[in-house]
């Protein structure tokens, strides 16, 4: 059925395959008048490419973006944005056992069932190119929550068993160190880790945690489309990603109410809290304070190390993916994670605008 | 905005207040010819209902479901499902305090930020009631999968800090104590410990546990509607869940490629995986194993304990939350999270029924 | 599937059969904010209820509406909106060849087609009975309509082959004549037909007109989701509709270019148009004029005149449906049409409230 | 907001502008399996291009179509299909007084008004090329409907005031005139009468119907998403269209009962109807006769003779649309129309594919 999209107002419906022409997305719904160039998209682009670190696959795409529609002098026009990413990097190749065998941990089984045949090459459309239309939908819904203050920050709290700790938090050190973690200590111990599972052809995991900051009060909608609800289906649809929490999260589960509960208090003469254990929502609805999210990323399935499968004839057998695959996934998906963020908060932003008489009164007078 | 419907095929739509004349659903897309009745339901709602033990609030409200539509002679019609539960305990009361005040951890403050004013009786929409009919539309989502073979069993996994070991998992004990918990051992330490903030009046959370076996292979789209993440959005979206894991979850943060993988085997000439770290998804589909999610309940936040914090006219209080509350949601969650599964299940597995030519060449010849 | 609903942000969710327990619908999305009471809808109920002239159906249902939730202190809480009307004139009744037989111009084929077998009391969920939900979910838009200076007008344009010439209309006959048209000869010549069908146990259809006014200009999205589009889906889904038409409609198709566009003019400093042909929309957006549009209804289906049919063991036979049903169904099409309108406007007046950055900038600064 | 996408389950999604890099379509939601390729596509977008007569525009676009996605060695694979025609003829102009004014009959003044500025090169959005991603998917559609044996026609049935009568029906000749009419004669007289308006600077309107053969018993969703609702909405969402009509569409309203009814007989022991005043709908779902639906459009806006409008100043001024304009547009929404009907009901026919239990169970078993 039709799962490609995202979003009620602010709406993204993205498409491609890994070895087709290309990737892309269509966001409908994108309010007219906003500032937006490819320049924007870009930058965004160049923070999930490949190719940037001994740590991240050799691929060498410039995933250059086309703006195909939606744009007139500068501005968003308030009709679809349609953005497109050529494919480049596709040698042919022998695809031969990876064609009609089973890798564990990825989809091809599952996709073979679901739709009779599948796309082989490359994962097809489960490639985690697949993100480079949610990276370039975040973008322009970036744009939009900076024109009404609200800024994000997503980066790497763990790489395998290796967290940074609250204490040891140094937001100028992300973009120092080729994980993405807010702490030079740590980012090096994931280094010697990593390097170490290289050596073993294995791979890891991590945690990506993002924040949002400048959000009104009362962005989601009561019971289904909480935000936290949406901000779980986001980033749960972020290919490895098995787990999602808000601001305490699991932790929360063994706290006790009194001291779990956020004691609101006046600061400035504005309602704001103490404490921020519910990490920004209360109620489904953001409460003003800062948003806070995690995701646990599983281990790249793609891994040198001979595995046991089967193939699509039923015969067990041995594999070994061989090809440029990163050893750990999570820094390429902290822009993914921050994207999808965006894009929920745009769309729950747009939603909320219509929630109160006054405020469509305000507008059509 | 409309954010009170959840499914595309199997559409729910929930309605209703704590302290108005009713609680209700609507399910529309439910296919014809499953044979329902009024009983079917209520067992699903007696499972969440109060008073059940000294754990749970003293309300003694009935709940009595009522079908108002979609279904004759016995069977579903194929058109809307319509059901109401009549509130019946609406004690008329002084609401004081809490009329104009801020209850830590409730949705009070976004609530009237959001929309200007709010229903502050019993917490309005966002009270435990609104998952009524959450509940009795995962009766008929249920009702539909176990004519499919595919059947759902949810618990309680931890109660505060104490967790039931996989070692100790004994399935017949969940219904014989107050908690759900599969483990009588675990459920008397989970006795004491909630008896003894209880002394305190204080509260504390937990940890649910679901699982679902039979589904086909395959359910699940691609991209945003994957099972994983619509099965996030939904168990997200209940009231005090504040993280929601799927397999693994966060423990695969930390796992490695090798281990984390589930080998391919086949048994009895079909397809299986060794393991099931993935806890039955693979790309967001199904895979054949076992599906497993646990969600992360915080403590309920009504506690008597005095409390900083704000009243509407911005002063700072202290507040003590006296009546009938659970000092642990979490054995009234579970059937919550079920039912929430359930239709989610139930909602992709209509979907996938479209996903291929040959599928729709079967009905339509 | 899910064909019960309509509307994007304002949606309405209508469920019940004839001769079930009740009918009603379920409103999500409506404003926070607006005063509503049972009296605002009860209004509306009684404008399509049958009982009030010789030409309608001798039925006396009171169709009492009752609110379930979303208004607390006489305005709406923004959140879902669950009104019930419980049907009471259900007399047990031997259905006898009706529940195994196909009834011309009815709906009991293609029902029992697709669902495998059918609710055959009184057309089930294809009865006339269905409007309820809509007509109720029409006066809630109403309600937020006239706060922004919006208002509908619906009549009757023709009986039959008697049309209300354009030089002929007087507005004030409306509600003067059982027809609700807006000409007092006009009636009289179309009560004189419809009597003269009665005697010959046949009926007939006609024509409903609605126009609007005050529309702001730019409602509607284009694309698929145009002013015109969405009037055409939610009038043409109105049982007996056979056709819809926007301002000179099928008479456009033989103008010409030169006298079928409409020169815009100045007018008190306003843009304005010379004539209306368009009908109140260009490219699918209200343009600021009168917003005019026209619904064919077809002749009553059940008549007692004997017709040849079949039944469902596939023998040919004849019937005649006596009972209490309408001659001409349009007087009760009416509030229908004009409810749809109302629902549609008042869902495309929200989309359209987040068209632009500077209003969303307006909203939240 | 997102009024770009058409759709439930096969879900269309339009984007460009008419001097943009491009437009084009997504489609999500098509089954796997179908057979595909470029020119299945581009043999449907070839009936829409201009420069095919002298009644059409003489500019000569190649509209290729290009696909990005979604097709995997000849055949559907469930995933998006993107499709993207380049813009190529984008001459650079001088707009000069069209940038700033409102063309009568056009979208130029709602746009302005909806979203504070617009791209008025050549309609922007509201362009005629709007309508290739529509065709596009049309085609897509098609294929999937001649998978199960259902075929679509749709021709001219009048230009301007010339309509071609029942009796003169012949098929064969829709391909053999310019304005594919069924009719040597009517297609005669059209052409001199567009000539004669074309050397007045004048345009004309006209009306295409659609039929569609072979549609099972069924299709579509009761009340709100009815078969002839979605084909209103999709017929009227295109431009110049301006009423819609089912079946004997308004002349029903002038008709009676028991001539309008069609009386059910039994045909080689299948339940079929006498007549067709219908249009091969009951109760908003196909019931076995061939489907029929019209469309009226509205003569073309752009014309040379000089029209009395207002620019964005303010000021009442003279303007003539030169260029390359059709006198006539309705030959080239002949396909349009066609596209949306098989868009309708392929979307109506996946639906209902999930109507019953038994259906359910014949796929998962």
């Amino acid at each position: 059925m039709s799962g490609s999209s995202f979003g009620k107002i602010f709406r993204i419906t993205t498409w491609g395959e890994s070895h087709g022409p290309g990737v892309g997305v269509v966001i409908d719904g994108c309010p007219a008048g906003i500032p937006l160039c490819e320049e924007d998209i870009q930058r965004f682009l160049d923070r999930r490419r490949p190719g940037q670190s001994k740590y991240t696959t050799r691929r060498n795409e410039a995933d250059s973006v086309e703006i195909l529609s939606g744009v007139f002098e500068g501005k968003t026009t308030g009709t679809p944005i349609s953005l497109l990413v050529r494919n480049q990097d596709q040698r042919s190749k022998d695809y031969g056992n990876i064609a009609v065998s089973y890798r564990p941990g990825h989809a091809d089984y599952p996709f073979k069932e679901k739709y009779g045949f599948r796309d082989y090459r490359g994962g097809g459309r489960s490639s985690g190119r697949e993100t480079i239309g949610r990276v370039a939908a975040g973008a322009v819904a970036s744009r939009l929550l900076n024109e009404l203050g609200i800024t994000l920050c997503a980066y790497t709290k763990a790489i395998g068993p290796y967290t940074v700790d609250e204490a040891d938090y140094d937001m100028s050190q992300i973009t120092e160190n080729s994980f993405y973690m807010p702490s030079s200590t740590a980012a090096e111990k994931a280094g010697e880790y990593v390097s170490s599972l290289m050596a073993e052809t294995d791979s890891c995991g991590g945690i990506v945690e993002c924040v949002a900051d400048g959000l009104p009060v009362g962005i989601g909608e009561p019971v289904f489309d909480k935000l936290d609800a949406l901000l779980a289906q986001a980033v749960m649809s972020i290919g490895a990603v098995k787990g999602v929490e808000i601001g305490d999260g699991f932790s929360a589960a063994s706290s006790v109410g009194s001291r779990n509960n956020d004691p609101f208090r006046m600061r400035d003469g504005k309602v704001c809290k103490e404490t921020n254990h519910s990490g920004g929502t209360l109620g489904g609805m953001s409460d003003g304070a800062r948003l806070i999210l995690r995701a646990a990323v599983k281990p790249t399935s793609s891994i040198a190390k001979t595995q046991h499968t089967v193939n699509e004839s039923g015969e067990e057998i041995e594999i070994s993916i061989h090809g440029r695959h990163d050893p750990v996934i999570v820094p390429r998906a902290v822009v993914v994670v921050e994207s999808m963020t965006a894009v929920t908060i745009a769309d729950l932003l747009l939603q909320n605008a219509v929630s109160k008489l006054d405020n469509i009164k305000k507008l059509y007078s």
